[in-house]
């Protein structure tokens, strides 16, 4: 576990909300549409995250419609995912997912469950850059 | 703006919530009492910082009675917090504090409101070390 990756941050709006940030910020962001998550994100190089539903059955609208716009997860990096995941299962730590899948930016991801975490649905980034 | 310097979490019950974030981070943090904000503070090297109460007319009671554990700011890491608090004031941006404060750690920090936000509790801090 080495240092917090970014913060996604739940929207529903994208344009009002990078409109906000952009400004808030000073620092205009990446766009992508990750069509397996039905989202689109908007990644500003400080590591906040804007996360809006890219169709009514995202993952995303059923968090908005739930608990409203906010923050949705933490992200933290790590260097070698498989033995954090390995590490996580044999200490009965719940996951969501226990193998590493796809991510934005093509990163190798895992969200913990919400209720390892009091509540906070953390997600591992192994980070290859560095 | 630099980069996410750490998450805060609310915790009301401090022993518990080290057990179970030791457990998923595999990391020990370092324990501070902030009197002037009336909380304890846990803050693990990957950038999680656990926050409780100290007392009952803590900030962090007043935000646990009204929305539960969870997450109550993001930290952004910034060069210059003086340069960065001016301009979110010419540019209209809401905040709690107009000039920085001494924050955990001895740096130099500043909470933005947080409908300048969409509802997120943003904190600046200045980073000296780098």
């Amino acid at each position: 576990m080495k240092r917090i990756d970014h913060v996604g941050i739940a929207v529903s709006d994208l344009d009002a909300a990078l409109a906000l940030w952009d400004t808030l910020l000073g620092q205009k962001p990446q766009l992508e549409a990750v069509a397996g998550q039905k989202v689109h994100t908007a990644m500003y190089p400080c590591g906040i995250e804007l996360i809006a539903p890219a169709a009514d059955d995202s993952p995303i609208s059923r968090f908005l419609e739930k608990r409203g716009g906010g923050i949705h997860h933490v992200t933290i990096a790590v260097a070698d995912i498989d033995a954090q995941l390995a590490r996580l299962k044999e200490q009965g730590v719940a996951l969501i997912n226990e193998e590493a899948a796809m991510g934005a930016g093509g990163h190798r991801v895992a969200f913990l469950h919400p209720r390892a975490a009091g509540g906070v649905l953390v997600e591992l980034k192994e980070s290859t850059r560095e």
